[in-house]
């Protein structure tokens, strides 16, 4: 945990409501570090129908795994988080510890091992003692309340500077329901999936099969359109569970993802693009953020890589960094994409202003325009690459020596 | 040109030999800055063949383009290279300056403007004014000399800290031949192809289509495996060219590129290695130099993704500059390449320590030995993926607060 707050914190913080059907609870089980709090218990006393979108990583970490081999049971009973381990490259040993920390929370909560699910952060290659587990578990579930958001969403931080929160509403099936969602990540982010750890619940009645087709769907232009570093964690963990506490309300039984989840949906997907971005806005060391706008690409997938190539790329994020309007690099970043683009129709924006048009400067550019867009904390880079209708917008942060320093010494 | 030469910087430079065959000269054009060397010319008083290969940038500067239509036509009368200014995303004015500069090049040598070659490398996206040229090439082409290699490589510097230049002889159809290289480049320095401005000559007497199979085949493992942060030049330009000089001492034809050719190829390709090492030695706040190599990955191809996303990590750049043997960081980076790897059969190298083995630290691993490793100015990263006999090795340098600061204020 970073000593002072990022700069692009949100102003105020999410007033979560409780979330009928889940409690949580956490504890100081010294897993890293003595007397911090570094579990986090989310217990379903009812089951819970149960989503989750996993790290593309070849190398996953053990609770990666695990959880995968859960997913297709489709309930969930309880999770536990830890962080200052990862749990990460840590072969049979992994393994045993997922293993042993699930048979804890089975018997605690009173559920099968396979209605557990399991999400681990912090170093990689460390083994992780299990035993840690089965002194603190029992306790939890006992322990745990409805009313605990804000304080599991600190819990899980690692190198964050502020917790993430966010809590939305909709109509589904004659009533309202709520969807409250937290998300741990500053480091090792890139959009090759959920990038960092993040738990959304809803009390609405959904079956397990429409929740991942709604998750599945939401995370692209949400948390797999944000970076940090280009770094994809073995650990990137985002799970959705429904509680189905509305159905007491009267709510209609949902059968499929169809329009009358709409209302839902987008609800949802705000809520995923509100915790996404806040990951970008705890970015290490970040002190801008950049959304950038691809349009006109051959079709979105192309847009979204050339919008990734700009927001990866070193020199752009150095140059956003010290507010240097630097848009040669924006073209560098679009020409090494790979992605069909014609130079002499390229157009670039730093906020409303056009510093390039027709595959050279603007002649009506000015320097001072540009470059008081880019003292702002928020700065929107628009490109029209001319060729087709391709769109997508990828939100990143900057590359400043904090993150070197942040980096540097991270095991240390 | 930054102020202090990188701590990576040769001891010693290479004592470079006249070359026979080309002529060099440099003068103060004042292309960005009054009173300092920013143009190099080249004249070869008799056709020299010629081989290039540039960017992979899908928005290349306007010399690239113009280069690329020259290479057909295989013979080279003049080179013209500048800093200060890129010439890149400059439209059609970019397009009336090369013509411009390519003509004025020509009525000095005395030959075709399509047997010209242009380089221009520092700022992107401000037109290039062509008329600076104009004063100068006559005077350059009159005044150039074959001994002036350290000099023209100190002229086409930019953030460069430090002159790159090697020189080898090899024996070729009987007789001993020379081959000259200098090359400059620190920054947007990514291995998309030649990733900076480099060029070479030799007294060989050899066809421009052998001389362009063997830039072909020797950049792979050469230029083409270094990488500093990432980020693809829209300017890149790597030129071989033969003067055939040699043939005056009798040198027998070369006629294909083939066995009698090994000598040559071997002398040429270790050149092109000693240059891109040079190259990635002045990176950008380097402090620390990493050779990365994979080993038993399913073929070359993918042994080399592997080592370029573990060397394009800022995640493992960051670790080596704050001396951390953070080998987390380097499972985290094979496991997002995409390649095929089995967690459960790596293992990692730093020097000769083996920090991991069969997916887990290795249980004699001694922390202080590794860190031992990553204070040395040159360190070795050995994976071992374990699936097949593919093998590459890929060189790049930490990354540095210095790199940040060099890159948030470079057009200021």
């Amino acid at each position: 945990m970073s000593g002072s707050v990022s700069p692009l914190a949100p102003k105020t913080y999410a007033d979560m409501p409780p979330l009928r059907g889940v409690r949580m609870a956490t504890a100081a089980a010294g897993i890293k570090y003595k007397n911090r709090t570094d579990v986090l218990m989310m217990v379903f006393d009812r089951p819970a129908a149960v989503a989750g979108v996993f790290t593309r990583s070849k190398c996953p970490s053990a609770p990666v795994d695990f959880c995968r081999a859960n997913l297709a049971h489709g309930v969930a009973r309880a999770v536990v988080v830890n962080s200052g381990n990862a749990n990460a490259f840590t072969g049979r040993k992994g393994r045993e510890s997922t293993r042993m920390t699930a048979e804890a929370a089975a018997k605690a909560v009173g559920c099968r091992e396979d209605e557990v699910f399991l999400a681990s952060t912090g170093v990689i290659g460390e083994p992780l003692d299990a035993t840690k587990f089965s002194g603190v578990l029992d306790g939890l579930a006992a322990a745990g309340t409805e009313d605990f958001w804000f304080e599991a969403a600190k819990a899980i931080m690692t190198t964050d500077t502020y917790p993430k929160v966010a809590t939305r509403t909709a109509e589904l099936g004659g009533v309202k329901v709520t969807i409250n969602g937290m998300a741990k990540g500053a480091g090792m982010i890139a959009p090759d999936m959920a990038t960092m750890l993040s738990f959304v619940v809803t009390d609405a009645d959904i079956p397990a099969t429409v929740l991942q087709s709604l998750l599945s769907a939401g995370v692209g232009p949400t948390f797999n359109s944000v970076t940090v570093d280009s770094d994809t964690s073995t650990s990137d963990t985002l799970m959705l569970f429904a509680t189905g506490a509305a159905a007491t309300d009267g709510q209609a039984p949902v059968t499929a993802d169809d329009a009358t989840l709409d209302g839902f949906r987008a609800a949802l997907n705000d809520l995923l693009r509100d915790l996404a971005l806040q990951v970008v806005r705890d970015g290490e060391g970040a002190r801008k953020m950049v959304a950038v706008t691809v349009e006109g690409a051959e079709n979105d997938d192309a847009a979204k890589r050339i919008a990734l190539s700009i927001a990866n790329s070193p020199l752009v994020k150095t140059a956003v960094a010290g507010e240097d309007a630097n848009w040669g690099r924006i073209v560098m970043a679009v020409g090494k994409s790979g992605e069909m683009a014609d130079r002499d129709r390229l157009a670039i924006w730093f906020g409303d202003v056009r510093v390039a048009v027709d595959g050279e400067r603007d002649p009506t550019y000015s320097e001072a325009a540009a470059t008081a867009v880019m003292k702002q904390e928020d700065i929107p880079v628009r490109v029209e690459i001319g060729l087709g209708n391709g769109r997508a917008t990828v939100w990143t942060c900057d590359l400043t020596k904090e993150y070197v320093e942040i980096n540097g010494d991270y095991r240390s």
